[in-house]
C-alpha cells in the first residue's frame, strides 16, 4: 500500500500540516489543482494547491470548522432563509442543513469546486444535492449587492479574504453594507476571520469594519484540528441580536449550547489583538 | 539562508506538523537526538528525535501548552511547595516561577533534557538556574513513593505515560494513591492527558483512575497549536478543593481566570469519550 503525505505547505508562515493518506486523487481544474486524499482519524479530506501554496480545506472528521456555523445558526431562533458565500465544497452547507432551513443560497464562485465536492466527496454530496439548496455562481460582494432577496443568516465562507486576493472585496465596509440590506430582520452575519496567530490584520481588520456597520459584532474563536495553528477566529454581527446566546438546542460533535458560551471567551493575546487597532 | 523543515513526524497516526527554522542545532545524546531551531513565529522551539518518531516538545512563544498549569497554580489559593515531574526542558518550570514558590522540586529521569535546555534555551534557562529549584534525576513514581516531603502542587508533564513507554509506570493506581500522600492540605495534582483525538485511550484511562483515586477529578482541554490536532487534555485531582474555581489572578498569553472556568466546557465528542468506560 503506498503512502503520500499530503496537506497544508505555507512557505510565508514557516509552517507545513501533512496527512497521510493511503489513497489519492488528482483533480486538475482551470484554477487550481485538488486532491483528495483519506487519513485514518480525519477522514477523507480535501487540499488546494493554487501554486503558491497548499491549504487543507476540510476534513470530514473533526470537522470543527463547520460546526462553527452553529453558533449564527442557533442564535438566531428560526433560520428559514441562509445564505453561505463560499463553502463551495459542501462542508459547511453539510453542517447548515443539519437545521432543516427551507432555502439555501449557495453563492460560489468557482463552480469548479463544487464539481469536486459532487464527485469525490460522498459526504458533502448529498449536501450539494439537497434540493433545497440554489446555487449562484458569482462573486458573493457583487451577489449581496444586486440581490433582492433577504436571508436570516449570510455565511462568509471563503479562504482568500485578504487584500489583494480574489476575495478581497469581501473585507470591505461596502460589502459589509449590502449584507446588513440583505439581511431580513434578525439577520445573524457570520465570517471566518483566519487564524488569530498567522493571520492578525484579517481578524483585527475585519472586526474593526464590523463593529462600526453592525450593533453587534463579536469575535469568537476554536479548536480546529486540520488547520495550522490549532486555534481559527469567527466574527458575528447582528443589529437586533446578542449572538452570543444560543437560542435553539444543537448537539454536534464539537459544538453544544455550552461550547457556543464559551468560544466568545477570548484568551488574552486575542482580546489584546482586538483592543490595539 | 538555509531553511530546514522540522518537527513532529507521527507515522502512526499519519500526521506531520513541520515548522521552517533558519538556524538548526542538532544535540545527540545517549537517548536521543534533539533539534533546536527557531521559527519566525513559534520562536526558539526543541524537538526530539527519540527514534520511531519525532515530536515537537516545546515552542517558546505562544506556549499554550505550559500556561495550562497556571490552571492547578491559580486553583491552589497560595502554592509554596510545587513538583514538578518531568518537564526537564524548564518550559513548565518558567510558568509556574511566575507564582513565586517558596520552592519547586524538578524531578525529570534524564538529566541530558535538563542540559539541552541549560545550553541551548535562553528562555528556559533563567528557570532553571533559579535558586528556588531543586534537582532530582530520578523515575517520578520512585520519588513520589521515597520522598518525605509534601507538596501543595504536584504537575505531572511527561510525554511519554502510554503503557509500556518508559513513563508507563505513571499511568498506574499505585502512582496516583503515592501523589495523594505527598500533597499537602488543599493540594492539587494535575496530569496532560494527551490528545482527545491521536491518544484517546490515555485520557480514557487516566480519568477513570484519577476518578476512583481523588473525591475531585476533572479533564480540561485547550488549544495547542504546536501540537498535532491542536487539542490537549489534562486532568486536575484534589481531594479538597474544586479546581474548577480560579482562586488567584493571574494573566498569560493564553491563560486567564475566565478562561480557568472554560476550559472545563468539554466539547461532546470529548464528553461523549470521557463516558464510554
Amino acid at each position: 500500500m503506498l503512502n503520500h503525505w499530503i496537506g497544508e505547505e505555507d512557505e510565508e508562515n514557516g509552517i507545513k500540516l501533512l496527512l497521510k493518506t493511503s489513497e489519492l486523487k488528482k483533480v486538475k481544474t482551470s484554477k487550481f489543482t485538488a486532491f483528495i486524499g483519506h487519513h485514518r482519524i480525519f477522514g477523507r479530506f480535501l487540499v488546494f494547491d493554487e501554486g503558491k501554496r497548499k491549504t487543507i480545506q476540510i476534513c470530514e472528521n473533526f470537522d470543527f470548522y463547520s460546526e462553527m456555523f452553529h453558533v449564527p445558526m442557533c442564535a438566531h431562533p428560526n433560520p428559514q432563509y441562509v445564505l453561505i458565500i463560499g463553502g463551495g465544497d459542501g462542508s459547511t452547507l453539510r453542517e447548515i442543513l443539519k437545521h432543516n432551513p427551507q432555502k439555501v443560497v449557495l453563492c460560489e464562485i468557482d463552480k469548479e469546486v463544487v464539481n469536486v465536492g459532487l464527485h469525490y466527496l460522498q459526504t458533502y454530496k448529498n449536501a450539494l444535492q439537497n434540493e433545497r439548496v440554489q446555487f449562484v455562481f458569482m462573486d458573493g460582494a457583487t451577489y449581496v449587492k444586486e440581490t433582492n432577496e433577504k436571508f436570516d443568516v449570510i455565511i462568509c465562507d471563503v479562504t482568500d479574504i485578504y487584500p489583494g486576493e480574489p476575495a478581497g472585496s469581501l473585507g470591505t465596509s461596502q460589502f459589509l453594507k449590502n449584507v446588513k440590506k440583505t439581511l431580513r430582520n434578525n439577520g445573524i452575519f457570520c465570517i471566518q476571520s483566519g487564524s488569530p496567530i498567522f493571520h492578525k490584520d484579517i481578524v483585527r481588520n475585519l472586526y474593526s469594519l464590523t463593529k462600526k456597520t453592525f450593533k453587534y459584532s463579536f469575535v469568537y474563536a476554536s479548536v480546529v484540528p486540520f488547520y495550522p495553528g490549532g486555534i481559527w477566529s469567527f466574527i458575528i454581527c447582528s443589529d437586533n441580536l446578542d449572538p452570543r446566546i444560543p437560542r435553539k438546542t444543537f448537539i454536534g460533535k464539537f459544538y453544544s449550547p455550552e461550547i457556543h458560551k464559551v468560544v466568545f471567551v477570548l484568551p488574552p493575546f486575542l482580546k489584546r489583538l482586538l483592543e490595539n487597532q
